[in-house]
């Protein structure tokens, strides 16, 4: 049985207060193409479909044509959960409705999870659906005290291997953060003080666990604890991450084969790094120039309006950050700025910005600025 | 072929501040159970469905409740428009995934309508959706410039007259003002500036008008054009209104026959009128006292918070009118009450709320007090 397992779509997400909604549509076009090609079993979407409880319409008209496209017009089956980004009820509107044609969404957590069985030629498959639920909506579920997400899940898995029938292949679609994982800077914590983490040998007897929540692409627990990663890069973090969706290969013993797909993003996230004027000559001829860039300027001196110059060469520049300034980091942060002079004042902030002394030619210059300054503010008084 | 039509559910609704989502399950359990029972051909819902762009979660799951046992458990099909509160993108998530179980969902504004086809014992019937658009949203969709709410209904009336077959039965289910039409308070304007009202003749040529939009069920246009009238009383001025959904049977010739089918709401919207007093005597032996309460009272003096008192017989009171408060208007506001001295302005006052002049006696004790504060004040300096 063959599975295309993906996650963390964060539709609707803002990059930089910018929308990312051209670029997940582009990707989304091509995991479509690749579903029409491949023609897996099933589709898994494990979770944060959406970036935030209330996306924006268009991400709603977003997801809405993709998933037409998927299960209708390539007549492949989804399972899809809520994440910890999704409204478990809004995700799940229409559910009872779409399930007869092949979509199974499951947002809410009920005491029994959502099973969708499949079949190959070796026989049954069950697919298990977890969506994200807080320990506390759990135990309201189930009806038992559940103080973290691990035992949350643990009593949500006991469950289901209560009901499983022996000898058939199950697979979890859940949304987790399992124990060793790496995370990056873009997934929201799941817990506020206490660990939202589980450990992998919670999931020991399913033949595969296909996760949503890191969105780095890895395998844990010996190839069967798989994370499909995000969509896009959604961090400067991520710059580095091979993004990509999963196929997964469900052997009839069980055994588990996962192979990354890459797609192509509209726009890379890259760092350039060096002098303004140097990343401008060199950025001219740089086939990538539409990339989302986030510049890290080595400049001493000052630099007037850096990201609208920088926004000429790259016009989708997002960021820019300052390497010396933030080198010489708090340091100076503690010391009692306001019983300076202004003249130190000035050589203090010059000593912070170019990691170097006023010169005595330079500071010079400085008094007299600063002696005409007091001069006309005395005659205007 | 027999239709219930309905509108204006405005799910997830706020009335002085309380939701309404126990009221509105509550006849939607009746609803269902209607349907259940009298198995139309279609059941036609006409436009705010929510109240407001982004309902709130429990609103969605209300709505995706509903559906599955109108559609799914009854099996009978729904055509379901957008209203000017719903947010068309929204509303129409998994319209492509839902139609084919019978469930049919028009939030966008096509160049082409929706067109759902019925059967009868006397051959088709075509149902066309139109939700409610902004002039400016028909216009994109249909490529012409169309400067009133008028124009752009009638481009869409034609576009759909243009594609109907001679001689077969045509329903419109639409979101409109007829002019002609009785508004209440609750419905919002659908244009500002400008009339959002469309003439009665624009859909001659069609057999049956289903509307939303206003709250009162009324008929215009010789009786094919219908209003079913909000699911329950969404304002004050609502309170006379008989609210139902409504049955209508279209004949084998095009003739509507219209039924208004009264459902019990959980909780009537009332007016008490009379002194606190009395109406707190009265109230204790009131059979309904769950009812939403408007009180208007007539007394006179001052009253120690009056809603406490109200809502200890009246417990789901929403708010208190004040007759006699009210019966002197603005007449006052003109006056440079600041230039009046503190006696002076009693006096105003009194006269105001108590429409009478204050006695000798009264005065008298007035200026005792007054004189006693400002020595106090003195005092105190």
């Amino acid at each position: 049985m063959r599975f295309l397992h993906t996650a963390d779509w964060h539709l609707g997400r803002l990059f930089h207060a910018r929308s990312l909604l051209e670029d997940q549509a582009h990707i989304l076009d091509q995991f479509v193409e690749l579903v029409r090609t491949e023609r897996p079993d099933a589709v898994l979407i494990a979770g944060d479909v959406y970036d935030r409880a209330v996306p924006p319409p268009e991400a709603v008209a977003l997801l809405d044509d993709v998933l037409g496209r998927i299960v209708i017009d390539a007549g492949v089956p989804v399972v899809m959960i809520a994440g910890n980004h999704d409204s478990a009820q809004r995700l799940e509107f229409g559910a009872r409705l779409m399930r007869a044609q092949g979509l199974h969404v499951a947002g809410r957590t009920l005491a029994e999870a959502a099973c969708v069985t499949l079949h190959d030629a070796h026989g049954e498959v069950r697919v298990y659906a977890l969506p994200y639920a807080e320990p506390a909506v759990v135990r309201d579920a189930m009806g038992t005290d559940l103080p973290s997400h691990e035992a949350a899940l643990r009593a949500q898995l006991d469950a289901i291997r209560a009901v499983h029938p022996p000898g058939v292949r199950a697979v979890v679609v859940g949304h987790a953060f399992v124990v060793g994982g790496a995370a990056s800077e873009s997934e929201r914590p799941l817990s506020v003080g206490g660990s939202g983490a589980v450990a992998a040998d919670l999931f020991s007897g399913f033949e595969l666990v296909a996760l949503g929540h890191l969105h780095r692409p890895q395998t844990l627990g010996g190839g069967r604890i798989h994370y499909a990663g995000s969509l896009l890069k959604y961090s400067l973090s991520e710059c580095a991450h091979d993004k990509s969706v999963s196929r997964v290969e469900l052997g009839a013993d069980g055994a588990v084969t996962i192979t990354a797909v890459p797609l192509q993003p509209l726009r890379d996230v890259r760092v350039v790094e060096g002098e303004l004027a140097a990343l401008l000559a060199a950025g001219a001829a740089d086939p990538q120039r539409d990339d989302y860039i986030h510049a890290r300027l080595s400049d001493t001196g000052a630099l007037l309006d850096p990201m609208a110059k920088l926004r000429q060469v790259y016009p989708n520049a997002l960021a820019i950050e300052r390497t010396v300034l933030a080198r010489s980091g708090t340091a100076e942060a503690g010391r009692k700025l306001r019983q300076l002079g202004t003249g130190e004042l000035f050589a203090s902030f010059f000593r912070e910005v170019a990691d170097a002394e006023l010169e005595p030619g330079q500071r010079e210059v400085l008094d007299q600025v600063l002696a005409c300054m007091a001069a006309a503010e005395r005659e205007s008084a």
